[in-house]
């Protein structure tokens, strides 16, 4: 395990098995993402691209709130449209980032997750919440819609369910967030931790290629009509089915033995 | 509050606030949709449309029945292609209406809501039922298949069960409906319209331009691509924090009051 | 009802009502698809598109398991890239068959449905389970991601749901699997049949005509942006009232009698 700096604005932490631990850490401001911290979320997860022996990440945060999305006192400093454009462009690039990663990310969620906050979980490809978490895409409570965490919203959860909690700005429970499909699972705060290792030893004991190009396919084929998704998905088991991980694992399955993946 | 023509197919109420509440008024047909009861329901759409105070609209309904769908017996009378044709073609005009208004629009939905009486909740962008409420795209009874329908409903609900619903016109419940994602919240019938007053009270609070923006991103971003999602997504919200009503929600939100929106 | 080839890979059963039961008949290997498999049913799919009096599939599958995706032993024997292309091709045309017959599929499922054999159950129109049946898209366990799977997973169940199952390779029960879409029904075991009797006689109660022309518009319009969805049902619902059949059915209705399709 790497050492901490922790006054960075995202801790890092990554162990031997290449599961990396990225935790906001503006826990006074409640981890509302202020250029500098989407700034420094954004290189993390550019060092993650890189790092080829990274299998999952756990996006976490520290403190009582997970994200309470953008760092409102910074946005009302000086206001400009070109201002505002290139944010707003800079914080979706990062949340494309999260999808485009070749791993799995998994949020990690106590306390609050409002508006770009909650557009952070809905980005991630998993999420694990605590009972305690709570959702919401509040901007129109302040006359700003969260126009681009409907976006992540919206292809998370059912249009009539989304749609609600973008004009009423009003807070979902865990358990509402669990049962529209916001979040994977629901346990305790203590149980948080265990809950999200059980998840990352499963990814873990697959061979990284199977994931990476498993993930990058699933979101492809998502934006396509059903035919060329096929076409995509064929030519994609196809050339995984041709890779050493994958003849073994066929292989050993045949043997009814554990694969060799060395 | 309006004086309300009682005669008249749709009822019409406008309060100080901007909620304006439309009444299906053919109790005795259970407000099927007559080719005049689609044009006075057109017609006070785009007066909701060109009406810049109204921020809210309740679809309501007289009687036992939320909506039959089509009226049979006046399709039946005079059977062309044409005719048909143009039938479908002007109740979809209004169907989209009701999605491209600049304000939210929620069903008011008890008894049966069947076929184009369905479609009509799955299109308003939000709906509150009460626990007598049932839904069904029942046309394939007949030997209509719910075509039209089913461009709405397999847009609120998962598509196995539109597709059950479809071919077996069967009825299902409001609990089931909100399961399913067809309406956000199912209350005792006595509970109905306070239920719906607090969703209106929570849209009026808001500013006007912040949801009327939002509603329209939120559909126009459903129809495309992730990342043209995004582009489309993060201009609206630039535009959106520029106006002064998000430029006041914002300063009073640091400033710990309420915002003052005139 | 016909005699059954019992040594068939795919029996066959056709009652007078024009249902087709089809029964994958791999037993010994858990139904796995085998090249000479996806033939079997691929033919026999294509027979019941060129039957005239064919009105509803039952998929059903015989022993202890509905289906165990591929054959693994055969995938593994010669292995290339060409071959495996052929094959996932091969498998997605016979998919994609499920969804184009002009009448609906009905998948009964006990036991395990795994990675191809889940993709079958997400395919069809309907799915009833039984309460022992499980399931899972289990590729990735081998180094095999469930490309083809995802597509058909993908467009049943909420994606964070979809992900989940796809990089854990983890099962999921038939009450799970009910509450996120991908079956409509979970009945105990010995009322599986009774079950899909109540959905098969539900159907063939139906004109055909109007069923067939239902399900093409129905995956049509889901592929499509709202207006071109709504622009061809509009086309499709107009053809529909047109036919013999809708006719009848309108006016019996009207009538208050049964309608006489002959």
């Amino acid at each position: 395990m790497n050492a901490i700096d922790t006054d960075a604005l995202v801790l890092h932490e990554r162990d031997e098995r290449g599961v990396i631990r990225l935790t906001l850490n503006r826990p006074q401001a409640f981890n509302s993402l202020s250029q500098a911290l989407l700034e420094a979320l954004q290189r993390e997860l550019d060092a993650v691209a890189g790092d080829a022996g990274a299998r999952v990440v756990v996006l976490a945060a520290a403190g009582k709130a997970f994200c309470a999305g953008h760092d409102l006192r910074e946005m009302r400093a000086e206001p400009s449209l070109d201002y505002y454009r290139e944010l707003f462009t800079q914080c979706g690039r990062m949340m494309m980032t999260l999808q485009r990663l070749p791993l799995p990310v998994i949020a990690r969620v106590q306390g609050v997750a409002t508006a770009a906050g909650c557009q952070l979980v809905a980005m991630c490809d998993l999420a694990v919440a605590a009972t305690d978490a709570r959702f919401a895409v509040s901007g129109v409570n302040l006359g700003l819609f969260c126009s681009t965490p409907s976006v992540a919203l919206s292809r998370n959860v059912p249009r009539k369910a989304a749609f609600e909690m973008l004009v009423t700005g009003a807070f979902i429970s865990a358990a509402e967030a669990r049962e529209r499909g916001l979040v994977n699972r629901v346990v305790e705060p203590q149980a948080l931790d265990a809950e999200i290792e059980g998840l990352v030893a499963s990814i873990v004991a697959k061979p990284r290629e199977a994931i990476a190009l498993g993930k990058h396919l699933f979101y492809r084929q998502l934006e396509t009509g059903i035919d060329a998704a096929y076409a995509d998905a064929a030519e994609t088991m196809a050339c995984n089915m041709m890779d050493a991980s994958a003849l073994e694992g066929v292989q050993a399955f045949i043997e009814k033995r554990a694969p060799d993946w060395g």
